[in-house]
């Protein structure tokens, strides 16, 4: 830190004033030279000087005990912001952006998202937040890279963003495997004692008196026992409430860690002589595919997270009955455990503008977005003063993976627990993808791109366009306009930027607009921006409400079947008997309301990566519906789903290092 | 948070002037109310309002730019203070609270800390500095309750102390997990690719060049293979360089998880298809047991950390050589994740006294001490400026266990490390664990004491105080003045209490004094903190350099016999078979001039927890003998070591409620 930075924070602080609730935010941008060649992420993140966290809290008119500072870069915003303007400002606009069918390389959404914020925050002057989710550090150390965009489009300072952040991450692990030991010692502790003995340990005397937590009487509830005093119940009462009798071979619970360990994707635990024999078959995921982790993002505030987490279901009872963390008296500790968590995060682009980085479920088993909460918090800080002649604000966020899964997860999942709508959609497309879909020889990860890529091919375009148009038209079934963001590369040419501007409008995008965001920053995506402010200007989202895509009413088979025909253009569905089992089971204790979640591949709108483009007629196949009745819904396999990824033979963390001054370098 | 108290923290900042370096900090002690009866720890840190930790810090004289703030009552601390201060200010007076064997309930160790700084800091006008450990969330939510102290003498605010703090026993957990995923992934690559296949994916092209990483430039070395490019290694080389040829039944880094998971003890690893068969036997271990740990407790700098960390051996090869963290390549990525654990933690007392909150190695097996980088950072903030006619101010720390463990630990290794050395030792007794010294019954968590605790007998008492001479004498040993605190309970008679001090005084203390602190805060510890302010006046620290123990150049045979018979009062060890092979292994491979940690029970002085009193002509028997040689010690296991703890039948987290006003209910 240079003295002149120092002195510049000590004269900010002193000017700082409180925004007034009626007034709209304004942000200064800092100033960003662009250097070509375009250096590492990390040298990027480096060579620009953060505002302090605070300055950039103090521009969205944060007041300081809604603060909480994490270092100088990283901030915790408190939930009673939303309380105090929700009545006093109209949401800003809300703007998804959202991915056509990609490569494995990635067609650059979350970099769009910080170019297009930056624009409008720093170029356009036009109050804009970006909400994005927290990157695991599995693939950080895997093989993946970081995910707060890259080149002159991204989240600063990156290594706080992609390493620890505030901890959420962890909170999330802490509590999802408090609860996976409770389930396995509970197991343990119950099939070891008799009822009696087991009762008494169970609910102890605490000077002389017993008395039952909050968990256990909402479980004497469930259970019919209208009995608040320890010793009154009956030997038929003890047993029903003590032991909630878990069937081994039921658990669903795993056990998480936010590192990419393959060793731990099957294994076998309770080997100790300490735990007499009861030994079974377990596994771990990686930490954001917890099901803690989508309650965070799905949550309004921590008394639904409560609400949320206390119906996890981590198994079934010998009978057949869902037993649930509530049951075994673990869902006021999962709160504790997440009371910070919950407050989303804030940090800042490389041109200074605000980001919320909050929560990151998997986006192959769950609905890959940010925060309800922060999504919330946002729209009211960049939002409109109400009776004023400001303007409406921007907030920015993103849905992983392609339309057919982030999307579709994004306006059925996501916006029915939050009850926002977006105001318009941006579709990331690259023109190598497009290719791909045209025809162009697979492309894979460490290997150079074969030709096709970097030589103008326009038919090879046109022809992938198709699948172009059909996630415009998924798109646009939500009831939002879709401005078509075309992510440049350096070999792209202007025919195949005009060839894909063509087919996205005749497929009914409102507009499609190269955007060079990772070599210029927000500069490079000014006329992106500026699109789509006009999109919403000129088309306004038609209809309320929402027009969701099926109904929460029909049956799982009918939901499956309709997000497979018409999100992937399949011919049907067809559930193993597994699943058809399960679906029985599911809609027999309550669970068929849910909306749902199918985790397939990305890289096909079917269910198989190899089909490229736009095919039809194929059947998704259902292999197996799994409950997520915390978070609210639930997820069909149509794949194989590796919830927790492994490291390669030269992985990311052999690059890492500490220099002399203390920085992080490597790191991508 | 009251409108008054935001008032008075806007003119606290106002008024906030840096404090000179070469002038004496002063800290502003908070107002307490003591109830009787005492409420619950909870209860009472809630009461409490605390200063903001910013305010805390001005009164250390911290800068600003020294000070990451994590939230409103945590804050990290940069190294930078210590270079700051390091030749303008000597370091305040040193003082060690360790314990005399203990009874199952735990004599108070903490609550003494605690009691002894507020009644320096905020009654004696004396500047002073609790140095603690962070407390394992495990046992948080087991079956202990917390490590803060308790009652009217503890850290605030207690829940955030016991959750997360600032995520650095997280970010311990990520390092290690990351470290045992490299190393199982490592030997999966190794066994499944020819060494050309292998050394071209583990050393790939980037933009067409290969280079070695920084790992692989250390490992190239320790081979004698001087070459830099990786298109020069020969055949052999490549072999020799690329396949560190880790023996699966020799891998000694265990995976780590912040919860008393019992299931997790002894599990078999690397069962998916995935995994190709490769599956072994494996581990968790509670993350506070981690190596790591020990490293971030003993580590001087990033620097000296990343050595450590590099020294970390994970197994051997097939031909017997050891593998270290830096062959795998993650002693880089390891000091990443630890590169904001590494700074200290600022909290404070119920008082408003400052505590350092940092490292809190697993006392059964590790040192069971807080962290190098805390003590010498507090010992120049609350010590005296050169030059002046201050006085020197107090940091007091803590030893895990009794004083054969922690005690002896603290001075043979810590201290060594940190070449710092206390001023005094206060030994923690109590009238209950000198009873059962005495011959009084069994005491047991969780039933009723036997009568002979609650009435008074003076026998038991002065017959126990054996225990408490033996104590004495060995902390004595290292030549700093003894000073025992008889932390005080409601049914200790004044004849008892008159007992233990004639009895200690006759043993070579300087002083014996009653303290009651929990019921009184640190008005109650008046006495005794005058008391250690009298031993360090008129018995200063006899003799330079410290008296240690046993030599390091002794065989590690002698060490452990040097231990067993000074400390333990031991006729002598004897070593297992293994442990035998394993010492000669060691002391071949360079590791046998470490300092030796041996874990044993803390209820007894001896090996064997039903031996009280003061035992004698036992042979402690040592079963094996580990090398943690990036922490820089054998630890030698003389008692089957649990490493990590089970949760019971009625668990603390059970209790856990957030209630509605976001505050944490249950917690002890």
């Amino acid at each position: 830190m240079t003295v002149a930075m120092l002195v510049d924070n000590v004269l900010k602080a002193s000017e700082r004033k409180l925004v007034s609730d009626n007034k709209q935010i304004s942000i200064e941008p800092l100033p960003l030279t662009c250097l070509d060649p375009v250096p590492s992420d990390i040298a990027i993140s480096r060579a620009q000087t953060p505002k302090y966290v605070k300055d950039v809290a103090a521009e969205l008119g944060i007041h300081d005990q809604e603060l909480e500072l994490y270092g100088h870069y990283k901030s915790k915003v408190s939930l009673d912001v939303y309380d105090r303007l929700k009545d006093k400002r109209e949401n800003a606009n809300y703007v998804l952006v959202a991915g056509i069918t990609p490569t494995p390389l990635g067609e650059g959404k979350s970099t769009t998202t910080m170019g297009l914020v930056q624009a409008l925050g720093a170029h356009l002057n036009i109050p804009a937040i970006a909400n994005v989710r927290q990157p695991s550090m599995g693939p950080t150390f895997g093989v993946k890279g970081g995910a707060a965009g890259g080149g002159y489009a991204q989240v600063i300072p990156m290594d706080e963003f992609n390493m620890h952040l505030t901890g959420d991450i962890h909170a999330i692990a802490a509590a999802n495997n408090l609860l996976a030991a409770a389930v396995d010692a509970r197991m343990f502790h119950e099939d070891t004692q008799k009822d009696s003995a087991f009762y008494r340990r169970l609910v102890p005397a605490k000077k002389g008196k017993r008395t039952f937590t909050k968990s256990m009487l909402k479980r004497l509830q469930k259970l019919n026992i209208n009995k608040t005093n320890p010793d009154d119940l009956t030997e038929e009462e003890i047993h029903r409430f003590a032991k909630v009798n878990l069937d081994p071979n039921s658990i669903s619970i795993k056990r998480v860690v936010d590192v990419n360990d393959r060793f731990l994707r099957q294994i076998t635990i309770g080997e100790a002589p300490t735990e007499k024999g009861f030994i079974r078959k377990s596994g771990f995921d990686i930490t954001v595919a917890s099901e803690v982790m989508a309650i965070l993002a799905l949550s309004k505030d921590l008394k639904d997270l409560r609400e949320r987490a206390s119906k996890i279901v981590v198994g079934f009872s010998r009978t057949g009955d869902p037993v649930t963390a509530e049951d075994v008296g673990c869902a006021g500790a999962i709160t504790a455990l997440l009371k910070d968590a919950i407050k989303p995060n804030l940090m800042q682009t490389l041109e200074g503008t605000p980001v919320f980085v909050h929560a990151g479920p998997f986006a192959n088993i769950s609905i890959g977005a940010s925060s309800v909460i922060a999504d919330k918090i946002a729209l009211k800080l960049a939002g409109k003063p109400k009776n004023s002649d400001g303007v409406k604000g921007f907030v920015v966020t993103e849905a992983g993976f392609d339309f057919t899964m982030g999307g579709e997860r994004f306006f059925n999942i996501k916006c029915r627990a939050s009850g926002l709508r977006p105001d318009a959609v941006v579709l990331v497309a690259t023109v190598r993808a497009l290719k791909l879909h045209g025809g162009a020889p697979d492309v894979k990860p460490g290997q150079a791109l074969p030709e096709d890529y970097t030589t103008e091919n326009i038919e090879l375009v046109r022809k992938g366009c198709a699948n172009l148009a059909k996630q415009i038209a998924n798109a646009k079934s939500y009831g939002s306009p879709v401005v078509v963001a075309i992510n440049q590369f350096a070999t792209d040419t202007d025919a195949e930027i005009q060839a894909i501007k063509e087919e996205a409008i005749k497929a009914g995008a409102h507009d499609a607009i190269p955007s060079n965001h990772w070599a210029k920053g927000g500069a490079g995506s000014v006329d992106l921006a500026q699109g789509v402010v006009r999109a919403i200007e000129e088309k306004p989202v038609a209809g309320e409400p929402l027009p969701f895509l099926y109904d929460l009413e029909s049956s799982v088979e009918e939901k499956l079947t309709t997000i497979a025909q018409k999100m992937y253009g399949a011919a049907g569905i067809e559930l193993s008997p597994l699943a058809k089992e399960q679906v029985t089971k599911y809609e027999a204790q309550g669970f068929g309301k849910l909306p749902i979640c199918i985790a397939k591949t990305q890289y096909s709108l079917s269910h198989d990566p190899k089909l490229k483009g736009v095919p039809t007629g194929f059947t998704v196949p259902v292999r197996e519906v799994r409950i997520s009745a915390g978070a609210g819904y639930l997820y069909a396999l149509a794949a194989e789903i590796m919830t927790i990824p492994g490291l390669p033979t030269h992985a990311g963390f052999m690059n890492v290092e500490v220099n002399e001054d203390g920085e992080i370098e490597g790191l991508f």
